[in-house]
């Protein structure tokens, strides 16, 4: 089916009944705001409506699907790989209206959000009643969890807890067809039919539009101890990981950052740095206050056996607020490097493999082509950011050949090459280094099993 | 595509030319031990194959589906379900050879293992090595990997620690045409492209053959404490079971039986049950060895203060082992109480539905068709066993009745007609109770991408 990439005055009129008038944008400067997302990719859709309801998602969507309009489902919009830029144009379906958060149960460890619910307004709320919900994406003060969900979202918590997937029961989505189906089951365990649930989980927009989902909750953990280790090389402190592991330690997070990584947020940092200092580990641990005390003993012991030059523990919330607050600015914090551009990969290998990683990136990162890396070390995620001086910003060759070497390498050490950001339009043209043309092919079915037009996020993921 | 159903002589020789002569199996005595699970559904299969590699099972798969053979894979066939029951005739694949297991890592808490690994193997191999590979189905003494992926076996600790799902990280897949397709990673996190590896899961050999397992492990918990509590009435014990989760604990097993289920095992068991016990729980918690300490004494108070008549600790791991060998033995056990047929559903619901759930089933259950529940009260999942007398045993009609009644009170408490047994013959008719024709649809058609024409387990969990 051929997309029309265009809609008409008489369209806009259909789309605008169904959401209100308020709730259809057209006008460019209303539009502009929709452009883009935290990738560095834009493209204008030709409007944009802000539903409130499932039965408008599908209301809209049946038109669409009728008139082979392109959708694109957003949320905040805080995606790193162009996922909800309307690249074809169309319509951008905007779920931060449909934000509720309802039925936290202490039974059943479970609650209820619409996609527009902002992941740390859920977090707020869960802590509130004495309840957990783990995944904590870096932009966990304004994305939404229907954009957690659409993109499997990680964060520092996952090296214990896991990522969204483990913590989605059900979905209710919305086809692209405009036909309302509700996916998993809120049962704690349940194997009835095909396990579609997850399927669409990371899906990034491609399958349909996420217009509610059931939240697997947590007892909230009695204690946390956070500690920073300091270490006089990257390879000590990926090493310290490892034996964090080898000591029979899960801690909640174990975050790196190299030198460069450091040197963007010192001044934030609730602590000083020494000049020796080449790579910080944030080692967290939680659970019972006697659980905690003694893992977080068992860390500091294990990290300073591991060669750190210092280990600390963080003395009270004050302190743990300032380093996490450091920690989730580090990615905009690079920007006044003063390189011209980044370009911001999410490799994720097996920890063993880490260190090889590193090294490897040591090696190909030079002054006009600098590889700053920091990132969920407890996972083997490394944020790997490629900064260009100004004579090297425009070189699109040189970046996709230095990108496409990482990918390459982090597949060859058994790793992927996208740890949590997703495809989208940044890294479609790399995921065939991952994935055989076969799932490649096999995808695409699926794809076009729940979509057959192909109106979901077209083009995204794998081209068309 | 019509299946032939029929093996010729020909093809015979040309499976087994690729495993060699003593792994086909055609003669009927050979054959019928594959002819049936621990369902009650049995069916010839016309050969069965036993290849050593995942080549071997492409090859097989290459024959059968340019001939239009069913296939059906299959593990110990531990399966209650009839999933692994040749019902079209075709080729059985046992995977019982390809075994191996190995790369137990301690830095990236991973295995590699075969399909036909005995779960309790692995298990048992992982703990000499301080790991843990949680998900513990009843029948992990002989049941093998391949057929818990199939099914996404779940078992007592999934209240903790999930179910088999949540512990695969990456898969080896032959599919029907005999291609050899990777889904999955092995990093700890991936999102690159679409979550093919979990659709696989649990998909009950509809998508393809299973060749090959990245299991995710855990560090051994320091310390398991076990407790049994006795109650007056089976409401109390599940009201029980939802005042753990309000002190805000999370067992690793919560588990209940009826009276009927507790006079099944009265002798297996390492302790007294006086006359009054309506109702046992199992209640183990773990950790550290402070954090199992605190967990236990906590439960104790939680269940003592929910009116159990006795809350006792198992005092070491015989009277553990004990309890728990009687546990696994009830299924079988229940044979011994005299009826004449059992038919085994397992719905799980939200805890908070629990009690409506039992006092609706007490409400059906009468002398002539006796319903026995027993199950993991921690995820709301109960396995209610409908026993018939000898003069019921022939009434499918009433059988049905009561099963569909079952079935749809689960679906209408928020639950799910099956927790971990999953559809395969025993409850395609019934799976339109729980998922509308659209997502029915949605799943045929995901089945279809993976095997056009439709070789694969044919029939099972959806009739075709």
């Amino acid at each position: 089916v051929a997309l029309r990439h265009q809609i008409t005055k008489g369209l806009i009129k259909r789309l605008r009944k169904v959401v209100g008038r308020p709730w259809l944008l057209t006008a460019p400067a209303d539009l502009i705001p929709y452009s883009r997302d935290a990738s560095g990719f834009s493209a204008m859709p030709e409007a944009v409506a802000l539903p409130e309801s499932a039965e408008q998602v599908c209301e809209l969507l049946a038109i669409c699907s009728s008139e082979g309009i392109p959708v694109y489902p957003r949320g905040a919009g805080s995606g790193t790989v162009g996922g909800a830029v309307a690249e074809k144009g169309g319509l951008i379906i905007s779920m931060v209206r449909m934000n509720r958060m309802e039925n936290f149960s202490h039974v059943d460890l479970l609650c209820r959000v619409g996609p527009g619910a902002v992941t740390g307004a859920i977090q707020k709320e869960a802590e509130r009643l004495g309840l957990f919900y783990p995944p904590d994406p870096a932009s966990l003060a304004f994305c939404t969890i229907g954009g957690n969900v659409a993109t499997c979202a990680g964060g520092a918590r996952a090296v214990k807890y896991g990522v969204t997937r483990d913590y989605v029961r059900a979905l209710e989505v919305a086809l692209a067809d405009g036909c309302l189906v509700r996916l998993g089951s809120e049962a704690a365990k349940s194997v009835a039919g095909l396990d579609l649930a997850r399927a669409v989980v990371g899906s990034e927009g491609l399958l349909g539009v996420i217009t509610g989902i059931t939240l697997r909750l947590l007892p909230l953990p009695q204690e946390v101890r956070t500690l920073v280790a300091l270490f006089g090389s990257a390879q000590m402190a990926l090493e310290g990981v490892s034996r964090l592991f080898q000591a029979g330690l899960v801690p909640r997070c174990a975050e790196f950052m190299d030198r460069m990584s450091l040197s963007a947020i010192l001044e934030g940092l609730p602590f000083k740095v020494g000049h020796d200092a080449e790579s910080l580990l944030i080692v967290e641990v939680d659970g019972s206050r006697a659980a905690a005390a003694e893992d977080a003993a068992l860390a500091s012991k294990v990290l300073a056996e591991a060669g750190a030059l210092d280990v600390r523990q963080m003395s009270g919330p004050r302190d743990r607020q300032q380093l996490w607050q450091a920690r989730r600015g580090l990615s905009p914090a690079i920007k006044r490097l003063g390189y011209s551009r980044k370009v911001s990969e999410d490799v994720c290998i097996p920890r063993s493999a880490m260190v090889a990683m590193l090294e490897f990136l040591q090696g190909i990162s030079r002054p006009e082509a600098a590889i700053l890396t920091f990132g969920h070390a407890g996972d083997g995620n490394l944020h790997v950011n490629l900064l260009l001086t100004q004579e090297n910003a425009g070189d699109e060759a040189l970046i996709h050949d230095i990108v496409e070497k990482i990918m390459e390498k982090s597949v060859e050490l058994g790793g992927t090459i996208s740890g949590e950001h997703g495809i989208g339009m940044a890294k479609r043209d790399y995921l065939p280094l991952e994935h055989s043309s076969r799932v490649l092919a096999l995808e695409r079915s699926v794809k076009e099993a729940f979509d057959p037009k192909g109106i979901m996020n077209p083009a995204k993921m794998f081209r068309q």
